[in-house]
């Protein structure tokens, strides 16, 4: 079988970079070009442990996006150059994965409050399936453009939406707060990412304002049926990767323990990624370079809360390896193809 | 005026260094023994930065520690040690501020289930007053016996009470997720604490079973005038010190921002050591090495849930610095006497 | 072509850790046993991301290592706990690759003084095979006994080696100071190397006395063909893993840059694992989770010295990795069999 | 007794954070102006934690900085701002103690190599008085301008000098490798400093090249009676605050350890602000938030090289503690006047 050659715009971002390792070893790609206006004629090997054809390759100017040879693109870019380049590319008949948030949500009317622009092409956010397979793979398969789920999108819906599909948990009244590595942020060359100003510190950040929470309620509210508005509170960390997310939500009358583990054996008993672990053994270091989501769930009798847990690497299941999941779903191979990775 | 005599039971674990340092340099204290089996018979300046007589002190074993000669003892120990050595000092006429929680809970029956031991001298559960003046000084100043607020337990009801108090919060179903840096569980020789197993790592513990939580309960409702159930999950992150608090509350029909605002302003306008920021302005790096706590409060619309965050050194204004805070009211010292420190 | 069957001996060790994952992922082995106390009974998959057969293998007591059923087992046990078990496996036909020190050195005098132990079986010391191919690989293939490179042991030479083998510096007088993450201590459950002791830490350690001085010694000898006594200074940085070199060495009169950097060439050009950069490119992060060392050199005019830099993962280059190499060398496969790792 | 007026000119780098929290507190001086064109406008409190006054007091801008009203200025600016500086302060009769590399050199001509201008001061170099009391007060009491001692060349030559003064190591030859942490290159908005590109890193940078080399030997030369070029390799590491040096120097013919010890007791016998440990016990974490340097030296028989080592907090001793030691002599103070730090 010849392989699918596949582009990688924005290819010096920490989701580029992770898409980068990983399909450079794909079985089934050969990648053909990687963007970068920042390394612009360098070659992947000087900036990757990457050998071979791909390691060869050069990155070349962003400029060139739209006109890439290739059958399918990833775009790790920000959410308004992909809102740009996606109509253009899938005008020339390359298939599109989209990392950034640009077409995320199914509401155009969304986008201004939450991610401070005008949407550009939202005919397509019709258009767009979503790529979070595990809470919903339909689409998939031949799909033109898929909108990747976000890091925070991934770990709080697999940890939420399986209580409330179940119901066993009230859709409404949810509160999260979730931790998050700092190469969530992206590259970023300001003084609040420093690393003097954030080792040692912790602090909430966009509380109730985070881009992500819209997109959580959509998918919660696909794959359960309802989703109420959730209180979502990110806290930045001083590690690089990873995210741990810790949801509270009410039980319904009635519900105990084993009604809770039976609703999360029910959604990932067959998922090779999502893996079940007591609420306390749910830990960043166990998912790290993996593109696993470890998820658990512990019951406060006293409270009648339910706290789920999950844990993902934000680079990861929470990016690069999960956009490579939705590409082998779009292009009819298995979902695990290239993604046994050995984690560390 | 003569410095008071005061002694450290328990002298090398990481709350007892912190109150080593602190006292050493107090100017209305004189520092008469420091005791830790760990360390009997080294001096204090060769573990610590402190010169002068206090410096030259030497450790001695805990086995004296019931007859040590000072006003005063401070017992940073093991909750049963704690609850052992209390009743035997305090017939000797030495006053005691315990960093443990042997004498926080004022149920006796609550002992067994959250600490794990019968509790030895339930009589003095009466007497003892609970050491975190911001939320109530009463019985402080004279008092034979102080439990010293735990170091979440001192995060969670200053970031919450005051909204209970102000009536414009619920006073149940307050879902509450804490981070803590690894000083936090004292000093432990456990491969689970080894830097390798800590870094890069992120799990929340002991969820819906900490300790802390009956007296978060207590606390809250003593100030608040009434509390239900707290779901509350403690997280470990790798940092060495510091505590973070997200705290999610349900607020009543009509609350609006400036409500909130106003209920934090009502209860800390005078506390020295209470600091209001914007919620994502709390951040443990602007109190790490001082006695104070930031709080917060930012109010999520859409869910109509209030989101408050405090930070505070779970060493100082969570332990050592928090005791000596008491130990000046027992004493009718100024609270900050010997509390202005540097940060860093 | 049927897989080599291979058993690794001491797998819940930090090495052993490493070595499951790679192994599991090889294309040439099939895993038959993986021999562990502490984890005697659970499956791999429960430990690590491993699926498939290696996932479902459970691990065992060590009790039964000298039994194992392998063509070649791993020894990541202490270096006195492989000079028992290795005579008793190599007796069996089974051949070893010791992870450890207890076959490292040549002169069984010198045990006593650097590793505290009598050497029980000093005649393997002639026969066994050392694992750094990169500097001498004759005798792997086909070998029965590998000593495999200690990790301080290959960052060291792997700097210094090529410069005393062109003759363009000195042999005597080097200097080197080399900075390791944590995990190189291996798996600890002392206070001395709990979180809070580490983090925000800087120290060095059995300076002039560390083990691995002889046998980096050794290893510069052999390949350079002379070395006098080296200082080596280890020092303990708050990292988990990595090891970055700095080695100082007296250039000979008339020698330049460019003698440097060619000295560096000759040695490494085939070399797929080495990579030769800048000397202040040599950076821990690029080489962190591959089989990679990279080196550079700068020359220092004004005195005259070389300070020649490498780093690489210790886990992996520095012992998992390697040993992975070498059991290729020995089983005459190419060395970079199933080595072709992500970084990250 | 008035205290003197002083005013800190650069207030929100590290440097000039540290200062302001320490000045303070310090019993004989009033802070009358911090000057910073990022914070101006905001007061002191709303930064750090500091009441009183000096916590009133608001940052104004840079512009501001030769007209200050001050008995004396503390410049923690760039060389070539406090080289423009500091004469005309002086020409108004402000006293000047400078934080940065300005006046550290008394050879103009070293500049321009070395910092890469042109010095538009030298008659200053020659008046200026070096500012490590340790090794050389002469002249500081009453001094007009002060160059206080870079971090690194606070660190090295406490570690090396002595032993050169002694004659017991050679004045040439001495290689140095110093760890950093991560302030020690100012407030940085740069990629290259943020967490993710630090954390888990480390590297050696500037190697041969960095400005405090000949500030290094210039010291130990005027401390020790002579000194050859040092090979100096900084390292940067993971952490935020702290030096750790680590220094090799050959020992003379029949020089022991305790002719080693005893040249550390001569120098430093009466420090109070230096103490000496054992080689192996000299870490960063005993130092941090206090002004003291640890020293140590172990003697490695084998390859007769005395391994030096230093550790201390480079924004205290390594800067603003030691600029306020600095102050306290040329006032004419005890220099340990407000310097009575608790660490942590």
């Amino acid at each position: 079988m010849q392989p699918h050659p596949v582009a990688i715009v924005g290819a010096s971002g920490y989701s580029g970079l992770e898409l980068t390792r990983i399909l450079a070893r794909h079985p089934a790609v050969r990648l053909t070009a990687v963007l970068s206006d920042r390394w612009a004629g360098e070659r992947v090997g000087s900036r990757l442990p990457v050998d071979g054809p791909a390691g060869g390759l050069a990155y070349s100017a962003l400029a060139g996006a739209a006109a890439v040879d290739a059958e399918l693109a990833f775009l790790a870019t920000p959410a308004e150059v992909s809102a740009d380049l996606a109509p253009r590319l899938l005008a020339r008949g390359v298939r599109v994965v989209d990392v950034s948030g640009a077409f995320r949500l199914r509401d155009a009317s969304a986008y201004p409050a939450w991610y401070g622009f005008e949407h550009p092409a939202p005919a397509l956010l019709g258009e767009a399936v979503y790529g979070l397979p595990e809470l919903g793979r339909e689409g998939l398969r031949g799909a033109r453009l898929v909108a990747n789920a976000g890091c925070y999108a991934s770990a709080v819906p697999l940890a939420v939406a399986p209580f409330v599909k179940a119901g066993v948990a009230e859709p409404d009244g949810i509160a999260v707060t979730a931790l998050s590595g700092v190469s969530g942020a992206g590259r970023k060359a300001s003084d609040e990412y420093s690393f003097v100003e954030i080792d040692d510190d912790l602090r909430a950040y966009r509380l109730g304002r985070h881009q992500h929470t819209p997109e959580i309620e959509q998918t919660v509210a696909r794959y359960g049926g309802r989703c109420g508005p959730i209180s979502f509170t990110p806290v930045l960390v001083p590690v690089r990767r990873g995210i741990l997310c810790t949801a509270h939500l009410r039980v319904k009358d009635g519900v105990g323990a084993a009604d809770l583990a039976r609703a999360l054996e029910a959604a990932y008993a067959n998922e090779p990624f999502v893996r079940i672990r007591p609420a306390d053994k749910v830990q960043v270091k166990d998912v790290l370079h993996t593109n696993r989501c470890h998820v658990g769930v512990a019951l406060d009798e006293r409270a009648r809360i339910a706290v789920a847990t999950s844990a993902l690497d934000n680079l990861v299941k929470g990016a690069a390896g999960s956009a490579t999941q939705a590409m082998n779903a779009v292009l009819g191979l298995p979902e695990t193809t290239g993604l046994d990775l050995l984690g560390g």
